[in-house]
């Protein structure tokens, strides 16, 4: 994946991340006191800016209850 | 996510990976030649070393066609 596909797949990704977290009623700080992270992380990750890693999606995937599908596609 | 239970994750992410590769008829080598990566890497997210980045499991799942659920569940 070159640069600029892998930023327009981070920036999709962290809008995934934005709608499936508000559809389940989290807020970023919420959300980040759940994981125990950072709610910079958070915030970083929604806006495409950080290519986070696998285990943290599956953390989140867990705590929103949703299907990796919908953070993916 | 604690760090027994990362590593347990990364272990069954690690062995869907090794299974749908090899569902799909690809050795490491020219999976890692599709994705511009070393076989090393394959090698090491395959054994659960390594927390792989989100954007390199968007490489996979487009490169194996499959769906990003069947590697995180």
């Amino acid at each position: 994946m070159d640069k600029s596909s892998e930023k327009e797949f981070l920036v999709k990704f962290g809008q995934n991340l934005r709608r499936l977290r508000k559809q389940k009623g989290y807020t970023q700080e919420e959300l980040a006191n759940e994981l125990d992270i950072e709610i910079s992380q958070i915030s970083r990750i929604e806006r495409g800016v950080i290519n986070t890693s696998v285990s943290l999606v599956k953390s989140i995937v867990d705590c929103l209850q949703v299907k990796a599908n919908e953070l993916f596609d």
